[in-house]
């Protein structure tokens, strides 16, 4: 890997320390029922269950603990319409310092309500890149505004693989351990904090067929950006990043792509068997182990449930 | 009371270790947002995690595991169409004995697969009360099975108890503790492990204005049966029990009612804040409680989350 790893065991363990007050130690969950169907141990990390509902909560976090003072005083700033820019406006409230996010104008209502709830500022923008990445720029001249982005950031990356390091400090020890990837926040952390701590369970990705750029730049050695987006895993729906996609080639195993009707499916398992509300992006890990059951046969699985912020009155249930 | 108790601290705390190996030690969870909302902190007892997805396989497995040899290999048989049918189904198989489930017809496909999947053998019947009672009869005299009735049952009632027991054994000393109303196993059976294990605790009834007898039987000393019922709460349009009725009628401090807005609007909360998936009848306690919040402001309140057997398809989100 030609970059240099800005993250090491201790400092894991330390981004833990520093966010403990911000979010919570998730639980494990298991279900007999979804066992018996895959053939496999299932053990599934509620980060649905998380702050802000999303795994996002803990890089976000770690992400403003570690500005240094005369940084924290202006704030942050991002550009997203997701799990990221509630969680960072949360940890900056919490932190008592400003939170700039710029928005698409077409963002669902009920995203712009959860930044603003979290004391977060919108500025909204016309839904295209240039246009965020604008905004962006514009806000972060006139504030002074430190740029945190959703995943390719190394401090984002020590705080989401503050996940994986809470499943070994529980006792486990897994055979293969699993998350959904969009833009590989919490893939890349997952894949180091196991490689540290766990280095005998493999780290495999899951992806959407629909917007499978991780396994194609994986499989190709170079990132291949993604040219256009289709799954119902609307958390997915993003490029890998730079740094996430150098972590990802050394020390993830394999990525498993599945179609939307899978991830469905693994999603009403979800609801019906565990009762939990999880996001479609949450359920493509299942997805995976659902269709390559002869791959995990007897093995322990851990899966990290990423989120739960969906929007309810659209379930794709009939 | 003239129904003398048969049921006491320790037939409690026995059944509490018959049923272990059969049901789970349900987890407590808590939301800072929706405690925001309702000014006061709220303590939920999540049964729709347990076997089953609802409270109703702690009676079922006590009054099987309370038979004697003798009847025990003939086998249990009830009428239901609802939680308690399942919950029985798979008592008696865990214990290796048939269950006899007479169901109407109509009944809907997934409760019918869920009795099956159990173990359960399903007679069904003309979707009204007298074929149903007409069904059991038949069963119990064909095969020589013991009916075991969802609520109107000491050791049925005895089993639901355990709940409560749990939540006390957890630490916890609330003010006040709460649990949906229907036929009265789960609110009877919280009632008499509160009134032993923590008497200084008040338990509420909660109940859909369309389906109020037990308000209206609470209120006026005397069980005054449903006359006709008519609320989301699906699992909770059934007359109070005559044990049950003597039971709360004693031990309970107040039953309140809600509309089914305040219902939908309370289970909308439960997904959306705490990533749960509950049935209708689940979210009564909570929708009481935001409904009255002077009465509740400042308490500890705790709320049995009694089931998440839910229609997927057909949420009541718009």
């Amino acid at each position: 890997m030609k970059k240099k790893l800005e993250i090491d065991s201790h400092s894991i363990v330390e981004a833990r320390e520093r966010i403990d007050a911000f979010v919570h130690w998730t639980p494990l969950m298991r279900s007999s029922a979804i066992n018996k169907l895959a053939g496999c141990e299932l053990i599934f990390k509620c980060e649905n269950f998380q702050k802000v509902g999303a795994f996002k909560a803990r890089g976000a976090a770690n992400a403003v603990l570690k500005l240094q003072p005369s940084q924290r005083e202006k704030g942050v700033a991002t550009h997203s319409s997701g799990n990221h820019a509630a969680a960072l406006a949360r940890a900056a409230s919490a932190a008592g310092i400003p939170a700039y996010i710029v928005m698409p104008a077409t963002a669902p209502e009920i995203k712009k309500r959860a930044v603003r709830e979290y004391g977060g500022l919108i500025f909204e923008c016309e839904p295209n890149l240039q246009a965020r990445e604008e905004g962006l720029r514009s806000v972060v001249s006139t504030y002074g505004a430190v740029f945190i982005p959703p995943y390719d950031h190394w401090d984002v990356i020590e705080g989401q693989a503050t996940c994986a390091y809470e499943i070994v400090e529980s006792g486990l020890s897994l055979d293969v351990l699993m998350t959904p990837v969009g833009g590989g926040g919490l893939l890349s952390g997952t894949a180091l904090a196991t490689h540290f701590f766990s280095p005998e369970t493999k780290v495999i990705g899951a992806e959407p067929e629909g917007a499978d750029d991780a396994q194609k730049s994986f499989l190709a050695g170079k990132r291949i950006p993604l040219q256009q987006a289709n799954s119902i895993a609307d958390g997915l729906l993003t490029s890998l990043g730079e740094i996430n996609f150098a972590i990802i080639s050394r020390y993830v195993t394999d990525i498993l792509t599945v179609s939307d009707d899978e991830i469905i499916a693994a999603m009403k398992l979800i609801y019906e068997r565990m009762k939990l509300v999880v996001e479609p992006s949450c359920a493509v890990p299942l997805a995976v182990v659902l269709r390559n059951k002869s791959r995990f046969q007897g093995q322990q699985v851990g899966i990290i449930l990423s989120g739960g912020n969906v929007d309810l009155a659209r379930l794709p249930f009939r």
